[in-house]
């Protein structure tokens, strides 16, 4: 079968981002969550990259203001899966995937969609899109 | 049922963006996108407003761009649909979609991870993170 996607609506990439070097990086990161390893989580990133979870809340530099952004707030998860394929544009990959976790004896689903900046073979950006209205009892 | 959501893990957010204003924005666009109505989507946009149609491509700039943009684009989409809830976070929106489309009288479905910045009930930016990979023949 032909495709013939060489038409105007898609546009040749130039990707610089390996999609299975994407693939794992966001692998390992849903894996780590639920392993509740954050120091495994801070090698994923670049030592000066930043992270801003939620989008809108004030970001923080450095792998080590990262590995205690983890530290904090791993706790409880008891299952992270991608929700759709991921999508490498550039050299960024956006991800949609939902949470499981206890609150206080109290079981959530949360659904996130993360952007990573990926700089040679590092996250060297993170946002996660996500609000309370993510969040559901279940 | 107590919720409990006052815990570390899920800090209060500054949320300038309305939900609903996000929604109806999200819908009017997917609904624009399928009615190949382009003029429709340039005004969703700010006139000076930042298009990036897939991420790492060169970004257009004004509407008159994005309108040509889109006018040359639309065609042949026969379904937009999100595949999941939006994300609102900050003064943005995250939405994983799928765009079901005809090219040159094949079908094929494609996924695709948008996300708008919205000032003043525009969008200012679009970053849209898709490539050849998430089109698949149908």
């Amino acid at each position: 079968m032909s495709t013939e996607l060489d038409t105007p609506q898609i546009p040749k990439q130039k990707t610089g981002l390996d999609r299975a070097l994407a693939q794992r990086l966001v692998d390992d990161y849903l894996r780590l969550l639920v392993l509740d390893d954050a120091e495994g989580i801070g090698a994923l990133y670049h030592p000066e990259a930043r992270l801003e979870d939620p989008v809108g809340s004030t970001p923080l530099v450095g792998r080590e203001a990262i590995v205690g952004f983890y530290s904090n707030g791993l706790s409880g998860i008891d299952a992270a899966e991608l929700s759709g394929p991921i999508r490498v544009a550039g050299n960024e990959v956006a991800f949609a995937f939902n949470l499981h976790m206890k609150i206080k004896g109290q079981s959530f689903a949360m659904d996130i969609i993360d952007v990573f900046v990926i700089e040679a073979e590092q996250i060297v950006s993170m946002r996660a899109f996500w609000s309370r209205e993510n969040m559901r009892a279940v």
